[in-house]
């Protein structure tokens, strides 16, 4: 099944206890369409100023990724700064540059409209509708979103998360949005409001997904050099996704191995800044991991 | 194999925001050996007042826990008030009278100085290395232990460790020992100390082993209503030892299966006030919700 995601693509530039990146390639897009390249053919739809690398768009070409929908514009590409601390467990935003993404309007190409699976990476919910209006409806919608949406755009968000079939989001956003610290409550309220899935990402404590009426939870795995953590969240979006895609199979056993599918991307996402353990990574290390996640939960019959 | 707690019995008045008890039956030892006890022969050893009700000393024998270590004193019971907020994450404190507890200095009967599995639940370092001097080297010695300790009585704790063979903390206190946020360094950190099995409690996020060379996680079980999260901790651990005790294997394979265990006997004891919930458990029940951790964490390979 084919594969279109609606995002960013950016330069970052990240601080971690361990390092330090300049003006390096991110965005949800690019993490998200990354990490999906390795189960599936996938197409990108974002913006970027004058001023982006042709080396970037190179390595994004090389995944096999579609970039038909990538527009150049005048203008400087969206930058994020950001700092974590030894906890590694949130961003600080030192510093956000819109730039070209600030009059980003997405415009699907007339080739990309018969999506069977499409991702809404975190983007104004208004331009997340305005994507869904202009598709036939794809077998499986998901999207992300963020706190800043939940307070600022509720009402735009609760229009369309009726549209989709499932949210990612983190455990923040999850009780944010459900209105509730208890998440058995909160996946009750928010699967009530449209989306069929849950998928709670809760960083170095793995994923709950709530889905066919059944929870399935993933630990993460320990590791001991997380060197940066950005876009790890879109990397398991895109780890999911790819799966599901390559399937071609939505069953409630095939969701699960995409959870897994997902955890293992971005346990490789965070072992390098920005895309840099992506660029190195080869499939075998993708089915090694998996296993290492059967080996990290695994357990007999009493 | 038999198993020995050395650890509290306490009368606890808790508030959380779904209700409120008042002296009831709490402590350590006394939520540890009622886990146990479903799946083993449990003794247990620790002090009580003269106020201490006769109802809860028939309780205790009545699930088949050996009380003949359960000394009486002249004096009150230890008692505990604590409050929990929405989040259920952590208890605040109120109120502690140590009363009988401050002198307790526990004496092992000659009757039980052959343990075949001991657990030193959370009281001074110091009196849990007298209690291993008692005692014939048991097979498994596992304790537990709390930042309190960690902060005033490292040396002592420091030598315990040595002696002791698998410990079980907090994710917090398991930071404060190891004196790093990475888990994974933290666990080689302490292994290097002394115990061979290291089991991190995070609460509503699960639990950690690193042990036989390898790390297994679980994760606890989403639940719709957690009335009153006190005791979680040591259920676990009841849980944990008393499923080692019934089977007299301590291999991988069954560490992971006590982990479970643990697990579910936490989940119990979450869903009552004091031991409410494992007052009318049964051990069907226990294997039901063996199952459903099953259900929680299966997937199918690639």
């Amino acid at each position: 099944m084919n594969l279109l995601v609606v995002g960013s693509v950016a330069l970052d530039t990240v601080k971690t206890p361990f390092g330090e990146a300049r003006e390096v390639l991110g965005g949800s897009a690019a993490y998200f369409a990354t990490a999906a390249s390795y189960f599936t053919e996938v197409s990108l739809i974002a913006v970027v100023g004058e001023d982006f690398p042709e080396a970037h768009v190179g390595f994004l070409r090389r995944r096999g990724i579609d970039l038909a929908g990538l527009e150049r514009r005048p203008g400087k590409t969206f930058r994020w700064r950001g700092e974590y601390s030894y906890a590694l467990n949130e961003a600080k935003t030192l510093e956000t540059q819109l730039n070209v993404f600030e009059t980003f309007r997405p415009e699907i190409p007339e080739a990309y409209r018969s999506p069977d699976l499409l991702f809404l990476a975190n983007i104004d919910p208004d331009l997340q509708a305005s994507v869904l209006d202009q598709v036939k409806r794809p077998r499986l919608v998901a999207c992300d979103t963020m706190n800043f949406w939940i307070e600022g755009k509720r009402a735009a968000l609760t229009r369309l998360l009726k549209k989709v079939d499932a949210l990612l989001i983190n455990d923040g956003e999850a009780r944010a949005l459900g209105g509730d610290p208890n998440l058995v409550k909160v996946a009750r309220t928010i699967q009530a409001g449209g989306p069929a899935t849950l998928i709670i990402k809760r960083g170095e404590h793995g994923v709950l997904m709530f889905s066919h009426d059944r929870v399935f939870a993933m630990p993460a795995l320990p590791m001991e050099q997380v060197l940066d953590p950005t876009g790890a969240g879109d990397c398991f979006a895109g780890g999911f996704m790819g799966y599901l895609a390559s399937t071609g199979n939505l069953g409630a056993e095939v969701f699960r191995q995409a959870v897994v599918c997902g955890s293992v991307m971005a346990s490789f996402a965070v072992e390098g800044f920005s895309l840099d353990r992506l660029r190195v990574l080869d499939y075998k290390e993708i089915e090694g991991r998996f296993k290492e996640f059967k080996r990290l939960t695994g357990f007999e019959d009493l």
